[in-house]
């Protein structure tokens, strides 16, 4: 009873038409090349779940740029369930992606979660990220709609699919087409893994809609051993892209520090999904 | 593994320390006489999903008031799934509410999708509600937090009741102790109802948190013939208020036509939890 | 997608046609006196998860009868998730069924799992209890079908109330009308309690069937101190009876030891749910 | 609360040792190869939801071995959620096992759903199917467990990886050592698909037991269309093999019509996951 009816979506703006290729979404240019997401090579994204200090940041993004990585996670704003755990770095932050862009070159992406966030991080980052706990958060969609920035836009995690692409819809009616998704796992009584993946997600999308899709494995195991595996499945399903959590030192990290991956780990992964890049 | 022990929960503002008494919401007064949610008489909230027109409103709000009712849900700003549907009256309708107040003395219930929108409807609201869609938007919760007035936070569909006790922390962290929660039901697999009424929140909440809970079977259920034995079950669980929606029209009703109640509906509702009240 | 629409429901045998009451299932007779389930006054059930030892499941039997309760759990088979805990006394926990209903003429009623266990138990008990985990399980329900015996079929975890339905068909089907179906707690997201009490399928149950409903509060939260709140609920939501489970020393059960009531517990819960008995 | 310990896990059979090496389980013998599932090159299971009639069923699973397929699905007995739907050719249908068996000399898999079932259908088929029907049908798992036949055990639709884990058990700790997984998918509030696909239980399942696992993306997503791209990520992950749903003409299937591929189509999975075999 609570969906839209296939047939309605078909009117949206994300629908897929008959016939129509995917959409390739501009991130942006990284030493004078053009990086897209959707309708060609998948890319990684990576970096830890929040920044927490200036030079681990650095010394992590160097790393990852030498690794093949052009996008770099590079979070401010971090929303946790609870007022009293580690919040991010916030607005104190904004020069310290400016540093790393100056060093690395690299794509940064990081979270908003206002519209105050949004026009503060927007001239500090080429991709603004809507994460799980916002996709219903309307007001904000139809802000980033009016941005000049592509948009990540996390499934929520108790949100079918058939409500994110509807929530996709609130920022492409404001006139932002660069809108790349993100699947991350949904709340199911299955306890092993955080969450659980919805692998079915990645080609669903692809049938319903011409955005781009990639997946985060990270959040959705919440365990660093499923990362890889998961990865691959990610991969081989059609996904456009990851997103992983690496962390310089994982066992100190101030959240989530069972799900991040070191950058040996990283290159170990990078080995395993090689045949899909 | 996504989950606050009760351990952590303890030290928390919401926690419910032993022996404590449940706390008593003044929620504001009508006709001289203050009117509380929690620790005493439980309270019926009524009134449409979200308002439509003037006079209807007025209408069916003394119709209500008739019967006995003494908070309406008078909805301005009304979240959507789709971007296409109708999303409320907006700014436009906040004189509504001003004649109502003139004309009825009766509490109103607003929600409230953003800061703006808080800030917009505070003065003409006594009590501001924040939505399920938005029961993590942490900035938001915050904002409200700094408010003064009574905060009506519904359950996220996706969110865990600890989640949901860390989201009302938010506010109390940011100085506004008036916080009522309300159950609306979660997203499971049984698609009989639309959503599934999770009746147990209610005992959970009352021994976790001193904060007042109420539920509302009509969203949680989508089926106008479920809501009156919900009704008795949420009241016969302890819990200290009631929220359903009442439409003149049925019928005609701009949104959620299949859950409202007419008049007539709701003096059935009112006579089979009468024992209760 | 994967269910049956009520449309194909109507032409079933379980199905409430309009105007028509609900059945009353004669469940046996004691001292004289036949005991229906379902139109009338409702019943509550008691007794351990399962029988333990002979002298403690009298003491308990004559404690429960004296305190009004006149149907017993008393269970031999008992399904455990691992293979290595406590499974029951079985086939020689046959002569005290007898001993119990010779002492004290309450009506027994006892899970069975299997064809052979549904043949030893049935002339030893009153009513045959199909529980969650083999509520599919459809050539039990065909044999059991068979049997001239009262059955509550108890909801699979992950069943939906179609399904369910469907499966009661299967017993009606083979030609035994006398079925009780119980709400038992579905597999959800939630983890605070160890099922989620689907209340609302008590009055779906009703609208969509004639066969009594009963619901069993102790396994769906799977912690005392929900149960006399969500019994009181389950009783104002219109269902035909409780089915609780109660030991003579909780912190000794082999089974299920935080959810099971005292008999001390068992008088407070008597007097809280007094009103609706 | 409703789950093992890992802990307690690790004393079980299933239970993957540190170093241990993944067991290759011998399902029988072709033209004098013995066939293995786990520990090698990942198999492909394919034929109908259920037999219908002979000649079909011979010229689907000559098709299917002239396309490389070693195992073919030949179900008799189909547990399906009505009484009133088609539930297979029941054991009317054994002298066509014999008979594909003559004429393709392919490996033949059956379900079974009571221990009757089973005892008829072991001399005709090389593999058992324990259905996700029946995944808790303890009594049937012991008795399968003192067959001399591999069993495949399908995951229930509401059970945990962990409840899964024990339900093996059952058939190991009564001598039979020789089962193989298989994920189904689970029920969540996702309706886009039948089930959702819970990918991550592949890894996990591989670092919790040493027991080969497949997984059957057709019933898990009821779609035609994903079921190449959920095979991809299926063996992508790890998996020991995949079981697909063919028809000679799937729009006239008896069962399952929108999830069967046609022999054309087997053929394009066949070329895609061709990398993975």
């Amino acid at each position: 009873m609570n969906f839209f009816s296939e047939d309605k979506l078909s009117h949206m703006l994300v629908a897929r038409k008959p016939e129509q290729h995917g959409t390739s979404v501009c991130v942006g240019s990284a030493e004078g090349k053009k990086l897209f997401i959707g309708g060609g090579k998948p890319v990684v994204i990576a970096g830890p779940c929040a920044l927490e200090a200036e030079e681990e940041a650095l010394s992590l993004a160097k790393g990852l740029k030498e690794l093949g990585v052009s996008i770099f996670r590079a979070m401010l704003f971090k929303p946790r369930s609870s007022p009293y755990s580690f919040q991010g770095l916030g607005e104190a932050g904004l020069s310290i992606l400016d540093e790393i862009k100056k060093q690395t070159s690299l794509l940064l992406l990081s979270e908003v979660c206002s519209e105050r966030e949004a026009d503060l991080t927007a001239p500090h980052a080429d991709i603004l990220q809507i994460g799980t706990r916002n996709m219903s958060n309307f007001e904000l969609l139809k802000h980033v709609g009016r941005l000049n920035r592509p948009i990540v836009l996390k499934r929520g995690m108790g949100a079918s699919i058939i409500e994110w692409l509807n929530a996709a819809e609130y920022i492409l009616a404001e006139g932002n087409p660069n809108v790349i998704l993100c699947e991350r796992g949904i709340k199911t009584f299955e306890l092993y893994t955080r969450f659980t993946l919805d692998i079915s997600a990645i080609p669903a999308v692809k049938e319903l809609s011409h955005l781009p899709i990639i997946a985060d494995p990270s959040h959705a195991s919440g365990r660093r051993s499923l990362i890889t595996p998961l990865s691959r499945a990610i991969l081989a399903s059609g996904a456009d892209g990851l997103m992983v959590e690496v962390h310089q030192s994982p066992q100190n990290s101030l959240s989530d520090a069972k799900q991040a991956l070191s950058l040996n780990d990283f290159i170990e992964l990078k080995k395993s999904v090689q045949v899909f890049l």
